[in-house]
């Protein structure tokens, strides 16, 4: 038994190793540690440090470190180009497909070009076909290192393909069988060959009935198929179900992971993925949004503009502005999140749009209701004016009804025309439901004004 | 070839055969679907069908779906206890230990302990010991079908094994190594025994470096080590690193999904995930947070009120107080956005609080001084009052900086006192932040009320 070294020690120790450019021990040590704690440690290198890295481990080593790590790392691509061409051709060809056009894919077109002119025909063709599939379809993040067998044979000569192909594919738990044009026609799980008669027939045991997806399918879509069906991977078929390769669950959970982040940046209206970004990168992507947003604001002050008689002749009425926009974008803005939220999860021809708006109508006329009578006793015993109070009190209910339709209505709105109904954003509907509210509040005021003077 | 039905149809024929009572061509078509079709089935039907499919279904059988379904579905409970209880106990020991204890731990107490009572001695109390975890814990999570090997045997007689429990296993992707005393020593990948020679020793190949998690960690730490790792299970272990079972890469799918709709409820202040409840229902729980957020916002009436002088005086003060505290609001909730979810994604050691908040407070200078500008030349021109509109630009660099710092400061707070930080709300920053910005607006055009009423 060795002494135990914790972590942090076993990485001062590595790094030692590295500068003093000890590269067998290095290799050794570094070798024996996780693919994903590999691939820390190498993002906590310098250029210097890492360049000794280029010159002490194999491209498939690198490669089988950056499979793990690449899907994590945006800065990836400054770390590609630091390397030397031949270098890094020799790790894409390393890497899984998915991975590798992952990769290609952030890096300029040029560059991209250069790396796989030198590739080996046969991958540089797959590379290309495969970066031609629209972002965020199936086809753009499936890999082709599947394990495909034909039925007319044995588990036992099926056994012997996996033996061969296992080290390569990205995935071996599911052997996907193929007719001899390659369309899918069954599947078997690894278990199932394990456990079974090494003499019984791959045709007599395989599951015909194989959940598949199409090639152009939305990632969102496969997503919520993987998890539905507890699959490790599935398989990515064309319009003729022949069989183009497999999407594997690691690359879900990323999708799964983007796709919160996503629907969570456009609740709050801003990118909430880009950690690395100064103070300056950040205001300058928030601004385009807030002025826009100031913009729809000034619509609003110019709305409260046109009833400064009535403000002069009660200035009381100004009192109570921020508290109706307020607590209206506040009911806005559950109405939403719960609206974006069932059309995520829902498939469309489950979801009935009619009722989830009047489900939402509804509750806000109870909210609406239960709010306006708090703030009409509120109002009424605080400045003893019960006509503003009654005001104020129709004012908040009709004005948080009008929130949740606003709410659940928009983003079903862009979900119909084709938009992604979560970047219908949080600030956006407060700001929206600024305007509707103070017009119905000064409206509802102006009817009541002799009461509401009269009580002052 | 038979003819081929699309779905649509097939669901049809099968209720049909159901309900005429077919059972043997009912369970031949019906058994052939996957587990997650047969589910979506099932819970289609009507009280009367599904009793049908108790008397047809074994109860390993009716285990085998609901291992698939049960992660989703919550009303899972009543069909629970309309089955004979000797079924229910059937079903249960064959579940995996996992989805068994969910159920048993959403079952009323004493509902669930007539079932425990029922069961074999061992599965009893196992899953007795299991309900004990704390919720959102390793422990809470893991099952305990995992296939586990002492190291000094050849791989072949590990298959061996391996065969023999591949039927039970949750996963057996991942074969965990095992002293006498049941301590995790070592983890061979089944792709590993697969293609190594059957005379090699366990104990030559395995992998010594295990990465496991305590039983008491968080869910949410599990779920971040399987996607980091790309792992397909984890192993989980003791503080004696006895292993206790394992926690399944489809069960981290569900957790990464609740906490991202957990993030995204905060940020909006209602609960995303109950879809299921009536609009009364929805009223009801939305309520409290509204009628808070009411009060809070009382406090920015009340603030306003103190200034109804200066707003008698120039009314027109009025007019901007919607678009200062709007626009502020819009700001705190992108900082509170980012600061929530680089909370979420950074380990605790390298996030520097200090530098993010001073980060925030920047970016909040930056996006003030640009929407100050341009509301200052928008109102100025608009209103042909300068001073006006340097008030209200000098009052909205000042609002936006202070609501960024409250919208990243209130998260750290929380996370520094042990609570999510998730939780703080966008509601909540914005109508915090509409009394700031009202404090600011009227201190400064108090300041300059000779200028503004000059140019009136």
């Amino acid at each position: 038994m060795t002494e135990v070294l914790n972590k942090e020690e076993q990485e001062k120790e590595l790094l030692k190793l590295l500068q003093s450019q000890n590269m067998d021990v290095f290799r050794e040590k570094f070798l024996d540690w996780h693919l994903y704690e590999q691939g820390q440690f190498y993002l906590s290198l310098d250029k210097k440090e890492r360049h000794l890295m280029y010159a002490y481990l194999s491209p498939k080593e690198m490669a089988d470190m950056l499979d793990v790590i690449e899907e994590d790392h945006e800065g990836l691509t400054d770390y590609i180009t630091e390397m030397s061409p031949n270098y890094v051709v020799a790790i894409l060809e390393n890497m899984y497909t998915d991975n590798a056009v992952d990769i290609l894919s952030q890096l300029e077109e040029e560059t991209a070009r250069t790396y796989l002119d030198r590739m080996k025909p046969e991958t540089s063709v797959n590379m290309k076909r495969l970066l031609h599939y629209e972002d965020k379809t199936a086809g753009s993040i499936m890999a082709t290192e599947y394990v495909s067998i034909v039925a007319n044979q044995t588990v036992r000569s099926a056994l012997t393909l996996l033996k061969k192909k296992a080290q390569e594919a990205e995935i071996i738990y599911y052997v996907y069988v193929v007719s001899l044009t390659n369309q899918l026609v069954g599947v078997i799980s690894l278990r199932d060959l394990i456990v079974s008669d090494d003499d019984m027939m791959i045709e007599e045991m395989m599951g015909e009935r194989v959940i598949s997806v199409g090639v152009n399918e939305d990632q969102e879509e496969v997503a919520k198929m993987i998890r539905d069906y507890d699959f490790l991977a599935i398989p990515v078929v064309d319009d003729n179900n022949h069989l183009l390769g497999i999407i594997t669950v690691d690359d879900i959970i990323d999708v799964i992971d983007d796709e919160a982040a996503s629907d969570y940046s456009g609740l709050a209206g801003v990118d909430v993925e880009a950690t690395t970004e100064s103070s300056f990168q950040a205001a300058l992507k928030r601004l385009p949004w807030l002025v826009t947003l100031l913009f729809l604001g000034m619509s609003t002050a110019s709305l409260i503009s046109h009833y400064e008689v009535l403000i002069s002749e009660a200035s009381i009425l100004a009192v109570f502005i921020s508290l109706i926009t307020g607590t209206a974008g506040n009911a806005g803005t559950q109405s939403l999140a719960v609206a974006v939220r069932k059309l995520a999860v829902s498939d469309d021809k489950e979801l009935n749009f009619f009722s989830l708006i009047m489900s939402e109508i509804l509750t806000g006329i109870i909210t609406g209701a239960v709010t306006g009578v708090v703030i009409f006793l509120v109002v009424g015993f605080w400045k003893q004016n019960f006509p503003l109070g009654m005001v104020i009190g129709i004012a908040m209910l009709c004005a948080i009804t009008i929130a949740n339709l606003a709410g659940s209505l928009i983003p079903i709105l862009m979900e119909k025309i084709g938009f992604d109904p979560a970047v219908a954003s949080g600030p956006f509907i407060t700001t929206l439901s600024d305007l509707t509210s103070v017009l119905i509040y000064f409206n509802i005021a102006g009817l009541f004004m002799p009461l509401i003077v009269g009580s002052v």
